[in-house]
């Protein structure tokens, strides 16, 4: 769809990806491992999927939580679907720690401290392996 | 688990039930409609639960979500589960308007204006109702 932010893929770091979805890196300095699971199709709600394709969404939302996990060992994983701003579904997947920014409130709460969490600079490499493990390599169709 | 508030389930408004997993209505003036998703065993993460329990959850997750649609026709449904504060699984479902005090920004964030939504004197009812032709009446056990 023109002029929607996420129907235009350049600049993104994407991590894994196949025909229906990808999940990318977000640009957020204090949060290292910040993972999107963007639908590649301009879909507003869930609910507008149907449950295949609800099924298959969640399956990678929570594939990107449970990298998180593995690789980072946060002390919770935030999961949610806004999209007010842009409304074309997509999910946050941020791993939080008990001194991240703004712990334990929301990351788009009230700012608590200036402890950006420390990463390891393979991070994202370690991340998209670990996608790439537990979804598979090669692109899915349809 | 002792101490848990998620846990007690004493004072809640509860929409919809089984054995599994409760809708209740969470106590917030300024968003009437907001529904929990609580499962009712204490779990902390989406992936500390097996695959047939993430489905069963999200089941209820997305018939809250169409539930709200139906009855309340909001611009946007929010779904999170954070569980930073209360680490028992819970989702938060969320009817978004444009004029509500937070749009287009989360509810978590910095408030835009003092406009509550209007809501309906049986809202609480009909949410009930949409529920339970969603998901069924007759507790479901495991």
């Amino acid at each position: 769809m023109a002029d929607c932010l996420l129907c235009d893929v350049r600049g993104e770091a994407v991590l894994w990806q196949n025909a229906f979805c990808r999940v990318t890196l977000a640009d957020e300095p204090d949060y290292p491992g910040f993972l999107r699971v963007i639908l590649n199709a301009h879909v507003k709600d869930m609910t507008d999927l149907p449950a295949s394709g609800q099924g298959k969404l969640m399956r990678v939302v929570l594939a990107a939580e449970a990298a998180l996990r593995e690789v980072m060992a946060p002390d919770k994983v935030n999961l949610a679907s806004l999209g007010n701003v842009v409304p074309h579904l997509h999910w946050h997947v941020i791993p939080r720690f008990a001194d991240d920014p703004h712990f334990p409130h929301p990351v788009w709460g009230a700012r608590q401290r200036d402890t950006p969490h420390a990463a390891p600079s393979d991070l994202d490499e370690r991340l998209a392996a670990a996608l790439s493990r537990l979804l598979g390599c090669a692109p899915e169709t349809e």
